[in-house]
């Protein structure tokens, strides 16, 4: 198959360069760093492949080929300016693999392709870094789940375009898992990002400094159970236990800066609107409160605002 | 009448500074500052008296003659340690006047005290600052509402002891307010203490950033709804509109960095058990959940810690 990549950092990076590894062909779209990258190659260090991988660099979306399938993998606080890139991408056949957090972030890929295209949500379950211009970082974990979109929610069942995706990466090394119903995948996700990322952020502190305090921790434990609790009123019920198998995890893992501390540190945007506020306002559409994760949000909010306002 | 005060912080210096200056005899207790003190004298910098004030300076309780009233304003993070000093202190007829934030902090003083004494609760509305040893600065307002403490936190009325405290202040300059119910008084206050105090903290920001933020603003008035529907459960429900004039209050305040946030910015213990968990417990003792309050704390618990354990 032939793919574009937009947004080629840590998650895009990794991904795309795990297929092209694999031998798909596989067209990048950078933009202020393609010089630098075409002139020093796309490098992937990762236990799946440490090396060079044969990535096309392109600096313009004009001069990418036509494709079969679109990795989306910008942050989802530019998803509102995607229009002019995944427009001359995506025809109605087109498959577009939505690598990014948060909820709803597949109606807005689908709505800057102009409704064109076979959606598909991919949740990854990764730690990665870029480390440079065309340099990534494969550090922990890998996990991918595919799920098919569908315009009003619904389970899209195990579509030809995930089917597709899944066996694109079957040969590299990542694990696969094809979920029927996007929606609740997304759901389970956010237990652990809601409950980790926020507070990564306020209290600048990693996992292991989060769970090691007993009020966070029982925060953590809260903000899970309002996650569980408004995936239950949507109708897509986490399964029993899923919290405690979260924090079980998290206390085994090596102590992890989240996604959105990375973003904090760095002065990017911080993905509030997907990760917090679409699913509190989803869970209140419904009449349920998440009331700490709507607190949490309210100073991400304040802390994302203060950076952008600070030269 | 013979005052002593323990705890010569910005509250006590200032307090009891002005009813040195106005002709009654006070004895306060230094620690460390005491021999700087007693060079220096003590001073202080009000509209309502400028310039030194004949403050008898001690640094035992031993040396300190029998009182008729004491101050308390010591930080509440030292209430379960002020037993050594105001037992000798404290007899049966004593007042003891309670210059502290938060709820329930007169009985854990009436305990220290060993069940002697007339407590008197005593809040204030200040913005003052400690600016050397035995040095105050009160750059702002002062109000001071005197309650009397009971054991089973019934309204206690005008008693003889709250009397002799409002009329030692009647020539200060300071506005003293008599309240029949401390804990409808202390409730009160948790209105604006709640919802400012632990935000400044958490986001390191003064009082105009903090409501300049259409989120933060939002979480402010729930933290304040959150108060008022505690104070309701327990039986003390604030006057309505009361959060509302707190908020148009705080908006035309200079910026204001709360004492909560002077005592994180000085690596001082903070006052979260008396000013969040106590009025969080006193709700959830009645089923009213704070869940945003209790949140706050939570963060509030773990920066805390983490300044404490940072050499």
């Amino acid at each position: 198959m032939r793919w574009a990549l937009v947004g080629p950092g840590a998650v895009g990076g990794l991904y795309s360069g795990l297929l092209a590894a694999a031998g798909e062909e596989v067209h990048a779209l950078y933009r202020s760093d393609a010089a630098a990258v075409r002139a020093g190659g796309v490098h992937l260090r990762s236990p799946l492949h440490d090396g060079p991988v044969p990535v096309v660099v392109h600096d313009s979306v004009a001069t990418i080929p036509p494709v079969d399938a679109v990795l989306v993998a910008t942050k989802t606080t530019a998803n509102a300016e995607l229009a002019p890139v995944l427009g001359p991408l995506v025809g109605d056949d087109t498959i577009v693999v939505v690598l990014q957090n948060g909820l709803g972030v597949e109606a807005e890929v689908a709505a800057a392709a102009g409704g064109r295209g076979r959606v598909v949500g991919g949740l990854c379950f990764v730690c990665a870094n870029r480390t440079g211009p065309g340099r990534t970082a494969h550090l922990d974990y890998g996990d991918l789940t595919l799920a098919a979109h569908t315009a009003d929610g619904a389970p899209g069942g195990r579509t030809t375009a995930v089917e597709a995706v899944a066996a694109a990466f079957a040969p590299t090394g990542i694990a696969v898992h094809v979920d029927d119903d996007l929606v609740a995948a997304r759901w389970r996700k956010l237990v652990w990002n809601i409950a980790f990322n926020g507070l990564s952020v306020v209290l600048d502190a990693a996992t292991d400094a989060l769970l090691a305090d007993p009020s966070v921790r029982s925060l953590v434990v809260e903000l899970m159970g309002e996650v569980a609790a408004g995936a239950a009123v949507v109708g897509r019920p986490v399964p029993s236990g899923f919290a405690e198998q979260m924090l079980s995890m998290t206390e085994v893992m090596v102590p992890y800066a989240t996604s959105m501390k990375l973003d904090h540190d760095a002065g990017r945007p911080l993905e509030v609107g997907a990760i917090y506020d679409a699913p509190v306002a989803a869970a209140a559409a419904t009449g349920c409160a998440m009331p700490r994760t709507a607190a949490v949000a309210a100073q991400l909010h304040f802390l994302d605002r203060r950076t952008r306002a600070t030269p």
